[in-house]
């Protein structure tokens, strides 16, 4: 059996991004599995197989890989940003758990991507340079509660915190709820950055604090950064490609006490 | 004045992990600056000067590169992983808000790579999958009691944490207290990963459990991810480049309850 299956990192959206490993593995593959728009994200190749799935169909994505890795295929299934936060390397492994026993035989490699919050933190500037967390804000696959404890214990904890999927259309009083519990437990003047589709043509990063901050600033394409006590801003007073005067850097410095 | 300043991040060894935007960015460059083994890292181009400087020179390293790209040098500080992550960004903002003002003006760019940990977790299978946390477990920058407060409030959020710097040369005896706060707080069967240079020839991964970890199985080239109540192992039963038979996936699922 000469198939193998690897769940590849794209990057948040450019392809500047997608690091040499994974553009070697997409250029080997005979079958690319994933999610519409990820796919597409692949520059076609001849005698490649492209099977585009739709949204939240994780585990039958996984098991149709698995399926075709194990007939000889090579397969790559796409993800973006990591693979490993929050996409589909867990579904692949919660898929060959449940799954055919022979599948645990299979050459199976996780290649890491960037993810969205490296990506949406460097365009910030640095929130992320002290300790933090990361947070599914999505009730899809955890009760509500679990993720208003894990704010609380992450405000006392002094983490700055990175928030993915903050905010469904089906789910949107999820994030109202995240943003009230997250102004008592930090204060009104704890920084909040929107990171808005890092890395592509409708980039925006704006930086503000939670007492300015509406729901309305995220939408699913939004990774949101919540700064720790010690994060701070720097004014820009410059003029460069991607920034321009009165916008600032918000960092996290290294040291605490 | 057409100097400009880019801090970039080169993942964790391999040049295939490297972005093409972080290649692209060190062809242009007149000066790269950092700690030396990374520099050495960096292909070496002509007309091209190197500064290579010791490690915990942070500060002064940016400086150096603040005072370069101000007098209009084309300036890479180059940073291991991702230079947001317990890296080079937060330095360089540091000197940058106690530095000359004129600074502030200067065209700046954070550029990603891929962090330790988002490497360590994918050679391991998928650890992070779920809510995790991001420490680092170094006492030079801040006091231990908070690193002890971390890991605790931690534990209670159930989150997966990855560790950072666990134990340094000069001060060992802070990984020995970490691993007993975590057996107390999360109990002695909960996973533990040592990814020890991951992405180069020396890479290992022993997955372990915290009743069987011991302190001599980290050094300051690994990267420990401990799990959370729902992180489990699926055992590999076949043969790959990387794997052999009876070593295992380690992954933590999407869902929580």
């Amino acid at each position: 059996m000469s198939g193998w299956l690897a769940v590849a990192g794209l990057g948040p959206g450019s392809a500047e991004l997608i690091t040499p490993e994974v553009s070697a593995v997409l250029a080997e593959a005979t079958d690319i599995v994933g999610y519409g728009p990820y796919v597409e994200r692949v520059p076609l190749q001849e005698h490649q197989v492209r099977h585009q799935t739709d949204n939240r169909q994780e585990i039958s994505r996984a098991e149709d890989a698995l399926r075709l890795a194990a007939a000889g295929h090579k397969v790559v299934v796409v993800s973006s940003g990591d693979p490993g936060v929050f996409a589909m390397a867990a579904a692949l492994f919660e898929a060959l758990e449940a799954g055919d026993s022979d599948w645990c035989s299979l050459d199976i490699r996780i290649l890491p991507g960037i993810s969205a919050m490296l990506a949406a933190s460097a365009r910030a500037g640095a929130p992320l340079g002290h300790d933090f967390c990361c947070i599914n804000l999505s009730d899809n696959l955890k009760p509500w509660s679990l993720i208003e404890k894990r704010l609380r214990l992450s405000a006392q904890a002094d983490f700055a915190m990175a928030f993915y999927n903050p905010r469904s259309k089906a789910r949107p009083e999820g994030f109202v709820r995240a943003l009230e519990i997250l102004r008592e437990a930090c204060g009104p003047d704890r920084i909040i950055i929107f990171a808005r589709a890092v890395y592509t043509e409708q980039e925006s990063i704006r930086i503000t604090t939670l007492a300015e901050a509406t729901p309305e600033m995220a939408d699913m394409r939004t990774l949101v950064i919540v700064g720790s006590t010690q994060t701070r801003l720097i004014p820009f007073t410059g003029r460069s490609s991607e920034k321009s005067s009165g916008q600032s850097w918000c960092y996290t410095p290294r040291s605490a006490s």
